[in-house]
């Protein structure tokens, strides 16, 4: 038996941030981010990433980071196959890297935005890893629970049913989907704010869409749709429209 | 100008205390129950109330309690007018405690299961106090997060519809609403399982459906639907069906 085969593999620990404000963070997520020596995190190539701007004020001054860098991927479109061959390749790359400091009997910890099991990108390596070394993850707040805080308005009544979409989405799933919606959420915005409009128009929804930028975070915005000019939004951006189930 | 009108009014504070284990509260949860004087939270008449049990431990020894009992509605059906009436004048007569509070100048804490924005009852006092006093609403994990995180499988991949549902809906709409869903949450189960069952099958998902009970609480359980007995499930017991979606 080699050296390597008796050491006691290290626990990937995927930590839920919560929305931004280090205020909304929970209890396990703090200490597990101030006793950090290995940490991991998402970004685009150039930028220092909304999980590190998060967690960084938290962080051991002397923890080993691990940026783990999206292809750059702006010149293929989403739908075509080399798309996700170029992403599952990177995923691959970045679980290589941390698999072998794992089985080394380290431990790393990788933040999150928000909840590590809602549309979060941590998703793909507890995929390719919770069958080789032991995983921990960390439940969190929402970007959307802060969203609907900041608006001031409960999101859902009585049986009101709740529908999250990704603005990501096609048009017509989009529309028909809002159409059947009591109270909604949707995300990953972006680029796909015109198509979001149009589709909320197409549900009679319109008029009752709030936009909710950087919630919880410093710049947060919140305000009726119709009244948000035309341009992008930024990344940390929700589209809400509250149910109206009955009340008491 | 008399002595009350020159008193400033208490803040209100709907916190949110997460999901059951006092880890995955939020800093500023634990630091408002910590730091409270009057603390108020709803509980079925004769029992403790799952948010004292959860908020306990952080209170400060002398606290002024008022707990805020639901009246006695079992035998009246949900649908029947009375209902309502009961749970109005319930809602009217604890704001009207609370709000004597509140302008005499004392803060208030009332700690809540879960997100006090996502179905919560807090949402009936402060619909009834937001205009009157200062309110703060603090959010928080939600049984939900915490659910599929215990399950340990995400919820949603790639753009994944989330589609949330009350088990108190009709069948038919439970399963329409399920039919269409590619991830799925289900709440308020207890007497309701039945219901939900015959719709998961329906919909073709009663083999996917997970059920999870008392999610990051002690006495946690994790299993698939088919193999949970045909019993009465507990008040925190959340049915999942975990999406499909694009995962490169
Ligand atoms: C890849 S998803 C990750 C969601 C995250 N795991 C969560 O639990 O909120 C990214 C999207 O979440 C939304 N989001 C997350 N946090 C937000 C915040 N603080 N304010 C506004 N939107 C937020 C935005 O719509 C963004 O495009
Ligand atoms: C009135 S709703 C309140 C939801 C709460 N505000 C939240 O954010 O999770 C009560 C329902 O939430 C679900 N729930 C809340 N916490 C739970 C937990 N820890 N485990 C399982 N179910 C939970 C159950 O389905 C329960 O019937």
């Amino acid at each position: 038996m080699s050296a390597a085969q008796s050491v006691k593999p290290g626990t990937l620990h995927g930590v839920g941030l919560g929305p931004g404000d280090p205020d909304l963070m929970t209890v396990r997520a703090r200490r597990l981010l101030e006793g950090a020596r290995h940490v991991a995190y998402f970004r685009k190539a150039g930028r220092k990433g909304h999980a590190l701007t998060i967690a960084e004020d938290f962080l051991p001054k002397d923890a080993i980071h691990f940026p783990m860098e999206y292809p750059v991927t702006t010149e293929i479109p989403l739908g075509d196959p080399r798309y996700n061959e170029a992403l599952s390749e990177f995923y691959a790359q970045v679980t290589m890297h941390l698999r072998a400091l794992l089985i080394s009997g380290e431990d790393v910890v990788v933040p999150c935005e928000g909840d590590p099991f809602f549309y979060g990108s941590f998703m793909h390596i507890y995929e390719r890893l919770k069958d080789v070394v032991p995983v921990e993850v960390t439940p969190a707040v929402t970007g959307m629970s802060a969203a609907w805080t900041a608006s001031g308005h409960p999101i859902t009544w009585g049986d009101d049913v709740l529908t999250v979409l990704m603005a990501t989405l096609p048009e017509e799933v989009l529309t028909a989907r809002m159409r059947d919606a009591d109270a909604l959420v949707v995300m990953k915005i972006g680029r796909n704010m015109a198509k979001v409009r149009t589709a909320l128009r197409a549900a009679g929804l319109y008029d009752r869409a709030w936009l909710v930028e950087y919630a919880s975070q410093e710049g947060q915005t919140v305000q009726r749709l119709r009244d948000a000019g035309e341009g992008i939004t930024p990344y940390f951006s929700i589209v809400l429209v509250h149910g109206q189930g009955r009340r008491p």
